[in-house]
């Protein structure tokens, strides 16, 4: 570890699904980064890596300020973004082009996927002797991510799920009948779990929640079902588009072979999950309003609608990559986010190292989810509340009946 | 026209799909019937006219303001709907009811099909004698009510879908593709046309937008989409639930069979619309990454999203209609909205005749499409930008090209 301080120029991209704070992170970096004398010319990649191999840079240091903080608090990635696994092929062209802009800081912000690419680059780097810091800032509204209590993106992807399932489940109190709901998380079910936050009433739905953690099985689902709506003659439905059989193969897969360069099968951008549900349901009971919605895209770049905490976490986390990529004690690393025992909402942020966020992903704990595998606990809640923080009051009529006339 | 003063309870109750603001109407009625000393008991009752006929009537005299407030802020029928047009019988069935309750004011808030059934009561009233006021407040985020500018709930639901496109149009720049969104909207494109109002930027999406006004021919829609393509490399696409082919057949009731008590074919609540018009590019052009979104339920009672002139407008017409029906002027009608000519933007509320409301729908008018049936007008945006309201800032980068090394 040296103390002296590495002069050069700075690369930042973004990665993957965008989010609605993705800005606040790339705003953050940038913020600071010009707080740094080493760090001489703040270059932005268009779509990611991609931006890199095709020299399609843009100058970040000539973004004013104004334009800086519209730009954080616009949702999806600003510079674009990209689902692009280098090739060896790529990571030698990448290493070219990043030592010909002289390229001393790279951050890129994204989720596991990304990490990977950035601990690649990294590899890459330290294996060519070219001194470079290699950071990566954590994202994904999945909050998937292994290391991190939880990752900017799903505060505010999950206040827009919570607040969804608020109308949602009212609309279907006043038109009564089975309403499924599919929400984005291809491995990890926090998202959908988010959904149970929309509760204020011992009667408001979502009454079931079905994650990819546990197996799903239709038939148990069909008889989840007509226990909830035997007892509320409703039933709003919150089903994760990653939930898989037994053998771990995902339901919605059966209707996709779209497949992305790190082998994900697609599985948003499509109602069949949704509907091949509710045709389950209509063919094999007798209850024959049943209505299913796919909340795609517009969970994680809906404008207007963010998690105050996660917005200030992910500038956070922004500025601490840069922080920890000059400091000195660090070449490369993930910023992770950390929350703090004890009552108080507290996080704190770390470098961990880019191997331990790479690749795998993290999934809902055991003590999230309930024993029957059809909704969250009590823990996943007050986990889950802090981080997407207030929603909109409900009200309801005490509802005093008429005497007969 | 007397102008003696009907004594007497008041029964009011929601039907057809819920809204945002449907309780700010509710609740700006039963205000002022607190006022009007004429007005007895308060009734609201459960689930429309299924709730007069199964006599589940509550007291909203017993609400505190405070419950009221709170009510008039969370979105989605209260008092829980319906969907039910009125069997001859029914109509027997529900006079004895209301006279037995001594109701002499009776409010129906909904759109055109609850018109009707206002209208229908209000004859039957007529022919046994029994005096009473009969008014339905006007409701409906499709905005196809014949004789208003524009119905209480269009403007959330407008909102809605307009922030939805600023997050996804600048999701489809990050990652390019060709993205569909299905919004609903069944014989009236205002909806899908509250898209347009997501641009900031010339390049922005939607770039397409088809309404159920013109006839849809995927041959066109296939031309269109990769001529926008070939401009922009990417393409985002508004489609009304509703877009019909040349003889009238909607396009996505090739998918469904349901149908309701009003004959209605069920539209929404499925992805299918979506998920075919995605294949279609798919197989038919070069295209690769193509997805679907159905809006469904979400654009018409998200939590904690509402036009604030909308909201206002909502209560403005429940309390007319208990004016008009207590003024001595009128025994029926229909509150409507009207506008004020000029470039300030005002409403004023009128009373119009059941009939001039109930059963026809109103379309966008020819002034509001352009001529290539794909995108609506200059005109168009400057009705809705009122009725919707502010809409998030958009912050974008300067993007100054960094000179090659």
């Amino acid at each position: 570890m040296k103390n002296e301080k590495l002069k050069g120029n700075m690369l930042i991209a973004q990665s993957g699904g965008p989010t609605a704070v993705i800005n606040q992170s790339l705003v953050g970096a940038v913020l600071e980064a010009k707080k740094h004398r080493e760090i001489t010319k703040i270059i932005g990649s268009l779509h990611g890596i991609k931006g890199i191999l095709e020299e399609k840079l843009i100058d970040l240091s000539k973004e004013s300020p104004a334009v800086l903080e519209a730009v954080a608090s616009t949702p999806s990635s600003a510079l674009g973004s990209v689902r692009k696994k280098p090739t060896p092929e790529d990571c030698g062209k990448i290493f070219h082009i990043l030592q010909k802009y002289n390229i001393r800081y790279f951050f890129y912000i994204g989720g596991n996927d990304s990490a990977e690419t950035t601990h690649i680059i990294n590899e890459e780097a330290v294996k060519s002797g070219f001194h470079m810091h290699c950071f990566h800032i954590c994202k994904t509204i999945d909050n998937d991510l292994r290391e991190n209590d939880h990752t900017p993106g799903f505060g505010s992807g999950a206040k827009f799920v919570a607040q969804a399932f608020m109308g949602d489940n009212l609309d279907n109190r006043a038109l009564p009948g089975v309403k499924i709901n599919v929400i984005m998380g291809r491995h990890a079910g926090f998202l959908t779990a988010a959904s149970a936050l929309a509760r204020v009433h011992p009667d408001d739905g979502p009454h079931l929640i079905y994650l990819p953690e546990r197996p799903f099985s239709i038939e148990k689902f069909l008889d989840d079902v007509k226990k909830v709506y035997a007892k509320y003659k409703r039933c709003v439905v919150a089903v994760s588009e990653g939930i898989s059989d037994e053998l771990g193969a995902p339901i919605a897969a059966k209707f996709s072979r779209e497949v992305d360069s790190h082998g994900n099968v697609q599985l948003s951008g499509s109602g069949a999950l949704g509907d091949l549900l509710a045709s389950e349901i209509k063919s094999k009971t007798e209850i024959s309003r049943v209505r299913a919605d796919t909340f795609g895209y517009l969970q994680r770049s809906f404008a207007g609608l963010v998690s105050e905490n996660d917005a200030k976490e992910a500038r956070a986390a922004g500025q601490t990559a840069v922080k920890f990529a000059t400091g000195g004690d660090w070449t490369s690393g993930s910023v992770a986010i950390r929350r703090k025992p004890g009552k108080k909402y507290q996080v704190y942020y770390e470098r961990v190292d880019l191997k331990s966020v790479a690749k795998e992903t993290r999934h809902m704990p055991e003590e999230f989810i309930n024993e029957e595998s059809n909704d969250v606990t009590r823990a996943f809640l007050d986990y889950a509340r802090p981080i997407v923080g207030n929603l909109p009051k409900i009200g309801r009529f005490k509802g005093v009946p008429v005497a007969k006339a």
